[in-house]
């Protein structure tokens, strides 16, 4: 199986992603879509998937489309081609959008590099749409990039947590059972649709939980929320020595280990690694070079990765005090200079934070440090609030 | 009309609470209640409450049954009878809880100050708590504080959102129709408990989209962003200067205003009044005296009026940094006691936060200097995030 288009992961866990059926002939399913992919380079891929997404959103009491409306400053709709995308054996979707967010829309495939995405203009209902979606798909036309699929799955744009294995429970139903009475009758009219225009199968599958769909504001918040929480299930501390396992930066790493349980906490041993691992959350510890030597090395590297397209990056730049050689007040003025990095690396999506940790010679005190250290970087991956970036916390 | 019991505001936007009926009649039905309201010094009050609370919450995925779920540190189910209590012709609030739970509801009334609530134990279902809670009610035992009344509503422990006009609503259908043979034939059986063991009439009515039940975990999410959003509209700003117009304080007074057009800005000359308000996020401006003196006043004044029982209260304290007086440093240095403050006032459910505004001589500069301070006002009060509490941030 390969894996997605660079840079697009899903908001998913991490995990497996093909686990299959859970009901008869699992692995016959799952091989006959992974056969789909790895036929494609000889013939037309099998799978494509049109989104529907005219509509204006009136439920939601706000004035923007709610496919349009931002969630950590991206549009609703990205995360949701960007869930489809993940899925390698889905090789066309086709978005039916209203002419007046044509260019809108145009713009977000770009900037999110959406690269199989295509544009049809919606029609009048939602049915309409999808005729127009399936319609693009199914024509034979010379210069037209896409390909005559064998299912065609019809998708929410407003569902943005839809995982594979529905995805591959709709397909293979499909392929297995094609279109049945009952669904014709108690289905959707979609389902008629497909078939009476496209000579296309269809079928209807039930969803799972996640394949909840964005209606109202407060969805909305949840959508903003679980997006948080998925991407800062991983933290990853990068710091400027690699020797001393009692230093102080190690200690800190620990208490991060210990405090955050729900958190896989990694060393930035292999950046490379971490960033195609798509962590979201960055510690850097600055200890043996003077100010943000080490924070600087970090931040040029995930700009040169583009790891921040779809996710807002968060870095915290540690630093210790010990104030037999700075005084405090000094110290702070010396780091007053992360607002100025903090504003030219948030126009390319990354969040950074200062973090000065006093570091005194108690052993008690230094723990109850550490602790605190612990409790603000928490609370900062967490938030992810662009409001306090540049700022230099204390603990 | 009433207002609620002290410190009993819901969850729900400030403005009429009383709205009536959208059917005919809508005068007389409210007029109706409230004068059961009037008469509850003569005779028994009409309306009670009955709030299942014995489930087990396992779609939720976590191992805290949903309605004990903290949302900003209390739990759910208090957020629910707070917006009972908020209705001042709902007279009695019977709760149902496994034994198990007895004490932690004890614990949570008392907390909480839900003075109208009296507790039963919950049955092996639904409907035999249900059944324990009217039992409850239609008692006539010599030592039972509770009065048998003339209409119960059956509401759900995790249904925080609910307004008055659908309870009247409930109220008004339950008094004008008695229970039809539709509501026992299409209803759920709970009408029919009502009736056949207690003599009480019930029907069903339609609720709103604010009477959404918290079931998921992102519920929970989306519940808690708008507690949040809701108890940070408004945001009172204090200062140590009445005259002077012309005064910074009351130029960052004017920035807020600009700068946060969904939240309305109100100057703290008369706290009494403020505080009544039910208002959850304070700006503290200290210019003429020195440090943290009217931010003190402003801690004492919160604490004795106990505003923090149902909501965090976030307040920022607002200094200002004139180069040519004092060097950046020390004026930091100065303010890092505001550390063991915001650690004592945490105790009492208070975030405190500390904001440096640079001010400079320079027009513009000082201009964006406020405005930087607005942003970051406005992201402190929107998260209540107690991991940043005792942070002195710089703008």
């Amino acid at each position: 199986m390969q894996s997605g288009p660079p840079g697009g992961s899903g908001p998913a866990e991490p995990g497996p992603r093909l686990r299959g059926l859970r009901g008869a002939h699992p692995a016959a399913s799952a091989s006959s879509l992974s056969g789909a992919g790895a036929e494609a380079g000889c013939r037309a891929p099998a799978v494509a998937a049109v989104l529907p997404a005219g509509g204006s959103g009136e439920r939601m009491g706000v004035p923007t489309p709610k496919q349009f409306c931002p969630i950590l400053e991206r549009p609703l709709i990205s995360y949701t081609l960007q869930a489809l995308e993940r899925v390698p054996w889905i090789k066309d979707i086709v978005v039916a959008v209203t002419g007046e967010n044509m260019e809108a829309m145009k713009r977000i495939t770009q900037r999110y590099q959406h690269e199989r995405v295509s544009l049809v203009e919606s029609g009048v209902t939602r049915h309409r749409s999808i005729f127009n979606g399936l319609k693009a798909l199914a024509e034979d036309q010379p210069n037209c990039r896409l390909s005559k699929p064998e299912v065609v799955i019809i998708h929410d744009a407003v569902r943005p947590f839809v995982e594979e294995d529905v995805l591959l429970k709709v397909v293979t139903a499909a392929k297995e059972h094609g279109c049945s009475d009952y669904d014709l009758e108690f289905g959707t009219e979609c389902l008629h649709l497909a078939l009476k225009y496209c000579h296309i199968k269809a079928k209807l599958v039930e969803g799972s939980p996640d394949l909840w769909k964005v209606t109202y504001k407060r969805d909305l918040y949840a959508a903003e929320s679980i997006i948080k929480e998925r991407i800062s299930q991983q933290i990853c501390v990068v710091m400027d020595t690699k020797e001393d396992e009692a230093h102080v930066g190690h200690r800190l790493e620990e208490m991060l280990k210990n405090e955050l349980n729900q958190v896989k906490v990694t060393s930035g041993r292999d950046l490379q690694q971490i960033i195609l691992e798509q962590c979201y959350s960055f510690v850097c510890v600055n200890v043996m070079t003077s100010d943000f030597e080490e924070t600087q090395i970090l931040l040029n590297m995930l700009e040169e990765r583009n790891l921040s397209i779809l996710y807002p990056v968060v870095v915290i730049s540690v630093h210790f005090l010990d104030y037999k050689s700075v005084p405090f007040g000094q110290k702070m003025e010396n780091l007053m200079q992360i607002r100025e990095f903090a504003k030219e690396v948030k126009k390319r999506n990354i969040l950074l934070y200062g973090l000065l940790i006093y570091y005194p010679q108690d052993e008690q005190k230094l723990q109850e440090s550490l602790r605190q250290g612990a409790t603000i970087i928490a609370a900062i991956i967490k938030e992810r609030n662009p409001g306090l970036i540049g700022q230099l916390l204390v603990a």
